[in-house]
């Protein structure tokens, strides 16, 4: 006989309460545990007291990795973790697109696998605190950053590799111990991933929670604080925190909402883009070294191998593949104010390794030296605005890199940039749209619409309105 | 030089009024062209008035369709349309996923393109008025169905089969010629499509449309009395309808919006689904005759062809290919009411031709005849239930058959159930959650949430809340 559940009263839909709380924590600037100024040498101490240190290397001496034979992937022998492949991607003209036919080949990493990028909250003095992690990624330029309470793929937390328990998974897997905030699986960068997601989470609980070392609470205006400092707020960290909900001021737009998501459905619709996975093996236009794989005009990004060695990591060494980008890329959005209400200029682009075709990206986002050749009307929209843009229109600049764990040096200068009529027209080109940072930001409650350098920028413009700069 | 943009005023985000118009088509259960009870006679005078004849055919009859020697796949000689080919589905346990494994064979449909399917809308004596026309599909177990007022695949309004023109396209694409009510990609079906989704449209006009032959203007209240007749709405009509506007109470629900995003990223987390395409040569489990390619236990679906006659499509004649299921589909929602809300029971489905693991589908979605030899116990969860429903459970029941263009005869009993306690709980199992429809009318202007079956059942609800039966 089943015992019948007792009736449980409804829940609000919308909680405005949460989006409160949150913009409660974004103005607070100083947090319970540590002095927003004393951050950076609480996060340099953690780095002296853990001994990291990653060496490149040849391919041969990967441990565990290796090329198959017949196809040339680069994969582990377990099976799991990634693999690195190749690709055929072409975008169709008519009858099926709008195109132009273009046609090219690329390494992708290959990782089926979703992971878990989780932000713990609790509240102390009445103000949300983030538990926010110093940890070493093998890519990162200055190897330790600021990084989600847990940042684990399945194979991670299932113990996979053998390693330590992965901490706090608790709280992001099995039973709800908590009270979610947000929970919504984005894309990964779609020009080096092939169709990966993963889930951001923000938790909060209100129980006692153990503070471990490397672990520490800041405020949402402290962490705000922080994604001014170049290299110190890591991209895992960015993305979850561009998921939280902020306070709606019920401010119109240039598009309506149904505007919007017409215009994207239209983007979707009019691009036609095939990607097939090949062998990685005599990819045209890529050539494979000892130490590295790379195009073989020397552009875009290469393949290459690093060892780590590390105290603090759920395993203590270990050598993967990363990829590594050629130069310094610039990420941008342009900003209008329009009727009033701040605009930013998004790009539907198409990606290679998107589930669904295009996600909004920021207006700019290349690495410029991959067009340096370009003729000037060939070179991608709105960069050259970008890159001579005065320092009086500069509203926010700073250095961040790319997931460290699969992406090596992977810097990029994430600008704010106030634009005019001359420079971006209200009524903008074909693949631009003009949106308010609150239509991203309920957006970005469901996954596929902002790709993970948009969702950065989404984090910085967020931050900028509490810092005020 | 640039002409600046002249400073426009912003546009609310969300417009009420077009949610209240919408509620107001529905609550007029007369329109200004037709009376209800007229229209299944002028269904059938269009269907007298064109002469429609479909033939079973065997393959080798097909005209500008064959089987590839190398993968035995069906294709047309264009390289357009759509192709039959094999998929192999896994569905993995640990460490990727929940599981348990399993895995199976089975023809997909390919159909690369995105199609439109798009409602006019016009007001008439002040009452928002829809475009529907009567149109023959061959699978369509009564050929003729009210159908949009555009159903078009990218091949038909680009002229591939170099048929006539597709009426009232102009509305749908190319420059904006109204007002967007609603504009998203939805998918299909992901147990008979690859990754198959269509743009669904809803565009209000002000002008002058010419009235076709074929086509007539209905109110969503006369859509809501026709849509409690068996076989008379057609699939492409139902979902576009499911993606309309209502207007929202503000009530409450058992999740609140964040904790039903988490539960279905939790769903799409915890499933790993994997589908390669396949030769559809020696597929396993399948065998291919002259007249059809059929499971080798007789169960599921069989692909057959057949030979088409028509008077007023674009094109006067043609042969193809259609899916065939075989047996009479049982798709249900059952529902219950929770702090005086109604709630639906929606189900996390896997299906392999999704693009995202999984959509929210129908309490129960089976073809019973594929289970019957299941011991009780085995037997889809809920699936009994909605068998046994009493008849004074039974809030709405219509025979519906999915896209006449591409299945045949592909009939289900579309229900809608009461529920207590002991049939569905307050706590569901896993895979299950309670939502309102107020939720899934918020889900659905996204594209993902909500598979076609779901959208079926949600248009009916909106229809039953109407005529109130």
């Amino acid at each position: 006989m089943l015992t019948p559940s007792l009736p449980r009263p409804l829940r609000v839909r919308e909680e405005a309460r949460t989006s409160a709380r949150v913009a409660l924590s974004a103005a607070t600037t100083e947090g319970v545990q540590l002095r927003t100024r004393d951050i950076p040498s609480w996060l340099a101490g953690r780095g002296r007291a853990n001994d990291f240190r990653v060496d490149r290397i040849p391919f041969a001496q990967l441990d565990g990795w290796a090329f198959d034979e017949a196809t040339g992937n680069l994969g582990h022998r377990s099976g799991r973790f990634f693999t690195v492949e190749g690709l055929h991607v072409t975008e169709q003209d008519g009858p099926f697109g709008d195109g132009p036919h273009t046609e090219w080949h690329q390494p992708i990493i290959k990782q089926p696998e979703v992971g878990v990028l989780g932000i713990l909250v609790k509240e102390f003095d009445g103000v949300p605190h983030f538990l926010m992690q110093a940890k070493m990624e093998p890519g990162n330029p200055n190897l330790l950053q600021l990084s989600p309470t847990v940042q684990a793929t399945r194979s991670n937390y299932t113990k996979v590799h053998q390693g330590g328990d992965v901490k706090y998974i608790e709280y992001f897997v099995g039973p709800r111990r908590g009270r979610v905030i947000a929970d919504v699986l984005q894309s990964e960068h779609g020009s080096w991933f092939y169709r990966k997601s993963n889930r951001n989470m923000v938790v909060e609980v209100t129980g006692d929670v153990p503070l471990l070392d490397d672990f520490c609470w800041l405020t949402l205006g402290q962490i705000s604080e922080l994604l001014h400092r170049d290299n110190t707020v890591n991209m895992d960290a960015r993305t979850v925190l561009s998921c939280l909900p902020h306070p709606d001021t019920g401010a119109g737009a240039l598009l309506s909402d149904v505007e919007l998501f017409s215009w994207i459905t239209e983007e979707r619709s009019r691009h036609d883009v095939r990607a097939e996975r090949v062998p990685l093996l005599d990819l045209p236009g890529w050539k494979r070294g000892e130490s590295a794989i790379e195009h073989e005009d020397g552009l875009y990004f290469r393949v290459v191998a690093v060892a780590v060695q590390a105290g603090n990591r759920e395993v203590t060494g270990w050598t993967q593949p990363l990829f590594e980008p050629v130069g310094l890329g610039v990420t941008a959005f342009l900003t209008r104010t329009f009727g009033g209400v701040p605009h930013v200029l998004v790009h539907a682009r198409v990606e290679a390794g998107f589930l669904d075709t295009i996600e909004l990206g920021p207006t700019v986002q290349y690495t410029p030296g991959n067009y340096a050749h370009f003729a000037p009307r060939d070179r991608p929209r709105f960069l050259d605005t970008v890159l001579h843009a005065s320092t009086d229109r500069i509203r926010y600049e700073t250095v961040h890199a790319e997931e460290g764990g699969r992406f090596l040096n992977a810097e990029s200068r994430y600008l704010i940039i106030d634009a005019d009529e001359a420079d971006a027209p209200q009524d903008p080109p074909p693949g631009y749209a003009w949106a308010t940072p609150a239509q991203l930001t309920s957006l970005v409650r469901h996954g596929h619409y902002l790709n993970v350098q948009a969702r950065t920028l989404l984090a910085c413009l967020n931050a900028l309105a509490v810092t005020g700069r």
